[in-house]
């Protein structure tokens, strides 16, 4: 069995936004070597998803208008109590929820096997500043 | 390490329903020939989800009814940006996300290791066409 | 390719709570003897999560709220057709599909390879009984 590591720094100047990492964990995979097996992306910030979809901008407005409606920036802790830290971002550890923390992909004659329109996306809800996003493979 | 690779195809002819699955990645399991390791269940288009629950028909009333009431089916440009690409399933892409993508579930002495009433469905949410679903298996 | 299962059982006393079940993951993985691969946690029953969120007693309370607006308790059968069985619970089958079933987590140099904050959470949300909690490890 091999496997392989590889993390991603963005840092998003938005406090909401979407970026298309394929490339990046297609590159990766390529350096693994791995042909056969299972491929792990996760946000390892929890203000933040990793998520399959469609890269379309349109869908993005809507993405971020419906996460915008399911739970709003508030940043009193009368809105979320988490925010009685002192943190403002109660509501990006909601939308991160809703969007997911990982995917997994199958790993397939050396390619993402993936669907006609599926693309990963790092979901930032709570930007400007660094954050990581971790990329594993395991497979032969 | 072993892997197996399996796509199924449905066609789902309401805009939403739920398809249980499990018997067929159970079949693919038994293919495999896997005792000991996980499986990737994905739906591998993006108007569509792979998830874990109870085969039990009133629970599947209630999600459609609630999935319609977070996200409603609205085929106009101004209920969702998506739409503006002359597709109406704007909606199907935000039920979707709170469904999930995928399960990964263990494989343990050659059997699908589950709780007492974990079922996989496939959950369509833009139907009456081809789609398709990946089983990947990676163990021994 | 080793791996490894261990299952926990939890009875949490109130219907619906948060339970950090890091320490165990932790423990489970040392007994293990993996240094390289991937860990699956799954809630075995299908009215309960396990999520990566932060072990903030705010954000907690938050969940709560959010949840019981996003998918109130009500145990009739006009709130829920899934009450007509008989059960009451109907609720916690919605909550825990936006808080999701499971969490893949890399497994590197031995260790759970996590952000600054990721913590593993048990989510019940139809408590007061004994639960099962799935941990699978592959990898060498």
């Amino acid at each position: 069995m091999k496997s392989h590591r590889k993390i991603l720094t963005v840092n998003i100047p938005e406090r909401m936004a979407f970026l298309n990492i394929t490339p990046k964990v297609a590159e990766a995979l390529r350096e693994s070597g791995i042909r056969e097996g299972l491929c792990l992306v996760n946000a390892m910030h929890i203000t933040a998803s990793v998520f399959i979809n469609d890269d379309e901008s349109g869908l993005h407005t809507d993405y971020k208008r419906w996460l915008e409606r399911l739970a709003p920036f508030d940043p009193t802790p009368s809105g979320y109590a988490h925010n009685r830290t002192g943190e403002d971002n109660g509501d990006a550890h909601h939308k991160r929820q809703i969007m997911g923390r990982e995917v997994v992909v199958a790993v397939t004659d050396g390619q993402l096997d993936f669907g006609p329109w599926e693309q990963i996306f790092y979901g930032e809800f709570d930007g400007r500043r660094p954050k990581k996003i971790m990329i594993k493979f395991i497979g032969e």
